[in-house]
């Protein structure tokens, strides 16, 4: 994962996950967890204290976009801060042909102008609670993976849902160090979220995919949304107070947001197997997708503005997956994980008293292996990565409603859970554009792919294909079906299982006939995940033991607090500041010759002279961040807002293995670019009132 | 292969190649020997006579670019003319960080002025002999694969030398059907070609990859070269009259090109094989390649221009490997080809004298499972997609010239032979610009790459990367060699072995390393290769035998002559025509708001009003064509040029697999098109004169 990309829901198995060999945390390393903060660190690194009313200020300001990002509540009017990246997504969805509010921009001048997203679900984080032995208790020794898979899922289910009845909050139980904790999180759900202003994508995302990932940089990478709830917008207990002077070189800064998913904790065996087949198979489907996007955008300005989300998505996550593979192909990297591994192990069997640890090891490769028997089955079909398309996606749901909601639900796949109705039933039900055209082109690209990884002779693929080509079969089931219509998708799912047999729709149809290898597959790897959760336990009570507290678990999309001084680094013996100002966004446009991805909106142009050039405009830190950080805010010692999270350099991308504080760093929007663009170039006083104020004119 | 791709030379051994069902000769089907000319077909159909003297005059008017491509020689004065993009890598070679022929265009007022290609071959083909019964005697029966296949290589080599010796010519020996014929072709040479005109890419390209292999189509995929003899220009014995009227809808024409690669002539196991297994591959790194170059490409102007022509190559083989693999992955063509099959075997049963033909089919499946062990490390070492650099194939000439030359004539690597010596020198010392910072960039993906298909863990990938990161180790080998030094080049190579061996040079060392197992899976694989040859030649015995001559060979770069009517088609209901015009270009232009790739140079955009707008530009027709026909002239009957091939429309992309007219078409640019752009729009009065009449002005 990484901060440019709204982290997506991992499915609910990962294909690897572990505890390991943790290295010390050093510098200012570290997504920590706010119910086990990094005091000491602080304490003796910085001289600053973490005080329970600083840190429970900044956690309930602090907003989880469910589409994949992280923001803030910036006003006591329910104003929320996040990326343009994070907010394309519900740009996109409520843009027209007439309107393409992703390219334009978007200003509400008035309540009345604001938009509502089509289905943007926030959570603000309440409270938190270990529930790891009332887990464990539920998932008796002896049982097999599969029957102990299945008791863990249903304890987690009846957990959550007795929290949920009894606070009305959304509750999940997230599993932390791969199986060494688990933890209940309550949040507080807004699904009235609408839209007040974005500026154009042009100056978002200035430098587009070239520049992704580059420092310097120079975007305006933000996004802003008033909450409602009620019909009225909300005025939240807490939100975070514009800072009057923003943050400067050296400075101590915090970021507070989701980091959707690392992978430090991962013995060396399973880094092997991402190095080996993970990123490769990733970065095939990735690289197939970007050229298919790109070619289709290219031929039309339409075509462009359909697939200008979804290409955005897949050229970011390839040129952060090349980033991250660059790490695991390098045997220096790949050798400190190794030394370390053995080190513990080492200290494992010095101990004399880890058997089950040492052994654990072992089972975690044997896991591995048999995960990786399953996987290409699992993505293809379970993941759907051979029929890649939303009518799919759809389809299956409306399949799976209608096995699983009469089933008890604790027995349920979890996404059918009661705790994650409501969430569902948003998705489902959204009416969010699908286009015609561009689910051919992906299915048909997708269905080609299916035939190339499982080979165009095995059984099920030809029953998928049925006797078609690729793009007949796409055609056909696309055009085919009419899960596209919401009224029709309430129809199969308010029918049951009894509706969906009954409705002879090609795509369901299409869903059935996967849907018995897809679900074998998935309940192989969780078996697996199982075993692998439990020999994880084994080795983090070992570490707990030999090492104390004071570790953070892996990335989880859940809350976590990182620390960082804003710095700049060296780079072919050349030294790159801390921060970029206007003066270089003209600079590089100029030297780009104003074309696209390095144009300026007419009005940026325009209003050179009124701006203050030499106003920071995106500035660096040393804070451990990755994907789902996005649009995280950035404070100072004071808890006030100087600037939000929008990317990470290229050296970052190995972050995902290791940390690293030599040139990888965090790149912000600065919270004094963002005041003078809204001023100078866009004229929106009124919000530059809001965000200085913290209220909203009455 | 496909017709905007150049066609680059196949290396030593096809992985795929095979006579079997061939689909009998329909409509305005086939790439026809000039040996052996569908005199009977153009009667019938047609009523047209094929008389030598027309066929010896458009044999001796064509052009073959050795580079990848076709053209025609269009003035007494040797003027020569193709498409820009098969002029594009000379046009790179030539330009500099101050001057990009490829972007701007060229155009030489004087004699003076014409710039020498740096590395550019062209050949003429003067006459042909079949050599099949001298190639077979020398191939005692009984032989074992690999000394068969050595017995070959020796008296295809003997030919070879003998022929150049005696007649002063370049002389190869093609193999045809797949082994059922050997060929001898003798070609006139010219190695000293000069640039005489060139539009402007974006003009020559409009519409770019997006519009790639669409129609209807605005290019002016025009180049113009002078051939140069002694200093001064030839004056060839045979070049095209330019047309007074151009062509018409319906009309009959001619198109006589060098096709490069078709694979019609599969057995279906072979099919199988590319659509399992090499298509695929190959798929996947096109589109790592198109990631990787566009990226680097956007992040500056001379970075793009740097990478311009390779980016393009790489484009263009992605769609039509794309457009391939739809026809692969289509059960209705490969159940065209089955039933073909079985019906020609069901022949050979029932004649009941073809036992070995019948053996063939099994050989070739044994045959096409022993290549396919092999495929991948040939493919990653032997044809270095490993180690993706110029730097690295030079290295590797140079190492392997030290080891070949000594050897006799016929025992070296056909790249070595004495026949093939005149243009392995011109490429190895040729001084075209090899960029460093494209060379680390291609070669750490490359690396990546090896590992990733071969395992981080193989004991060669290990020593490849010598501890280091591909990053890392590319950048060692990149900076550290001196192969792209001319005068390095050639001490090594003059210095012989000795030389190679004691330069210490890295990349040379490289070479040494990967080169035994290289050398290995070639061997292996042409091993294989020679069994399929014997195999192919029953099965070829046998059809000449069972439906006589009137086939025609799969492509094999040499020069082939194909017929077509000019004609539209119908498409998702609507009809399209079968010309475009200047008016078109405009509107397309203003469509997409004339940004890249469908932006207009400035005279263009200026010159509107000179041009007549309705003067055809591009047009279509129904001739068989495939990669390499690119620039091939199109002919009228009385043997007038009327269009140059540039492209084939989407439909045209199975023509690799099986000929169709229904919406197959190749595309051409008009010859009044290409009169009206010179005089108004660039106003090269000298140089359309010298197209009208033949001559250049004294």
């Amino acid at each position: 994962m990484n901060p440019r990309l709204p982290f997506r829901f991992v499915s609910a198995m990962t294909l690897v996950t572990s505890l390991a060999a943790t290295l010390p945390a050093r510098a200012d390393e570290g997504m920590w967890l706010y119910e086990d903060p990094p005091r000491q660190i602080l304490r003796e690194r910085y001289n600053f204290d973490l005080t329970p009313g600083w840190l429970e200020h900044l956690m309930k300001s602090s907003v989880r976009f469910n589409s994949g990002g992280s923001g803030s509540f910036v006003s006591a009017d329910g104003l929320v801060l996040s990326n343009h990246h994070v907010g394309a997504d519900a740009l996109q969805k409520v843009g027209t042909a007439e309107h393409d509010y992703l390219r334009e921009g978007f200003y509400a001048r008035t309540e009345k102008e604001e938009i509502r997203c089509v289905d943007l679900e926030l959570n603000v984080l309440q409270s938190v609670e270990d529930v790891t032995s009332r887990v464990n208790a539920a998932v008796a020794p002896g049982l097999g993976a599969e029957e102990a898979a299945l008791a863990r899922r249903k304890i987690i289910a009846e957990i959550e849902k007795e929290s949920r009845e009894r606070t009305g909050l959304r509750s999940n139980v997230t599993t932390l160090y791969q199986g060494g904790r688990y933890h209940l999180y309550r949040f507080k759900r807004y699904t009235d979220v609408r839209l007040v202003f974005a500026p154009e994508q042009q100056i978002a995302f200035f430098g587009g995919d070239p520049d992704n990932f580059e420092f310097p940089r120079y975007d305006l990478d933000v996004c802003l949304f008033r909450v409602y709830e009620d019909g009225k917008p909300v005025h939240p207990e807490h939100h975070l107070t514009w800072s009057k002077d923003g943050t400067h070189d050296g400075d101590l800064t915090f970021v507070s947001g989701h980091p959707g998913r690392t992978s430090r904790l991962l013995t060396v065996a399973e880094l092997e197997y991402l190095r080996d087949v993970s990123f490769p198979y990733t970065l095939n489907r990735l690289k197939r997708l970007e050229s298919l996007l790109r070619s289709w955008s290219e031929r039309s300005g339409e075509n462009a503005r359909r697939a200008k989300d979804e290409l955005f998505g897949v050229q970011n996550s390839r040129k952060a997956r090349d980033g991250g593979m660059a790490g695991l192909a390098d045997p220096v990297l790949m050798g400190r994980k190794a030394a370390a591994e053995k080190q513990f192990k080492e200290r494992l069997a010095a101990a004399g008293k880890y058997p089950e640890a040492l052994a654990a090891y072992e089972q975690l490769v044997a896991a591995q292996k048999a995960i990786g028997a399953q996987a290409l089955r699992l993505r293809l079909l379970e993941s759907g990565h051979g029929f890649n398309s939303e009518s799919f996606g759809i389809a299956r749901t409306l399949l799976r409603a209608g096995d699983e909601r009469p089933k008890p639900n604790g027995e349920r796949l979890p996404e059918f859970s009661d705790a994650n109705r409501e969430s569902l039933e948003l998705d489902l039900f959204s009416d969010r554009p699908v286009h015609e055209d561009l689910e051919m082109l992906q299915m048909a690209d997708a269905l080609t792919f299916l035939g190339e990884q499982l080979g165009f002779t095995d059984p099920l693929v030809q029953k998928v294909l049925a006797g078609q080509s690729p793009r007949a079969r796409a055609a056909a089931l696309i055009q085919g079906t009419k899960v596209r219509e919401v009224a029709y998708r309430r129809k199969l799912y308010d029918g049951g299982a009894a509706a969906v047999a009954a409705s002879g729709d090609p795509m369901v149809e299409l869903a059935k006939i996967v849907d018995a290898e897809a679900r074998a597959a998935r309940k192989a790897v969780e078996a697996q995940e199982e075993l692998k959760h439990q020999a994880q336990a084994a080795i983090a009570r070992a570490r707990f033991e030999l090492e104390g507290a004071g570790q953070y678990p892996d990335a989880t999309f859940t809350l976590r607090l990182a620390f960082g001084r804003v710095m700049g680094y060296e780079e072919n013996g050349r030294t790159v500041p801390p921060f970029t100002t206007f003066a270089g966004l003209y600079e590089r446009n100029a030297q780009m010759k104003n074309l696209p991805p390095f144009d300026l909106p007419p009005r940026w142009l325009k209003k050179k002279s009124a701006l203050n050039l030499r106003t920071p405009y995106n500035f660096i830190n040393t804070a451990d961040i990755i994907g789902g950080n996005s649009g995280s805010p950035v404070v100072n010692r004071a808890g006030e807002f100087v600037g939000i999270i929008f990317d990470g350099n290229i050296q970052s991308l190995v972050l995902d293995f290791a940390y690293d504080d030599v040139q990888a760093r965090a790149l912000s929007v600065d919270s004094r670019g963002i005041l003078e663009a809204l001023d100078k170039v866009y004229g929106v006083g009124e919000l530059v009132r809001e965000l200085k104020t913290g209220h909203r004119r009455k």
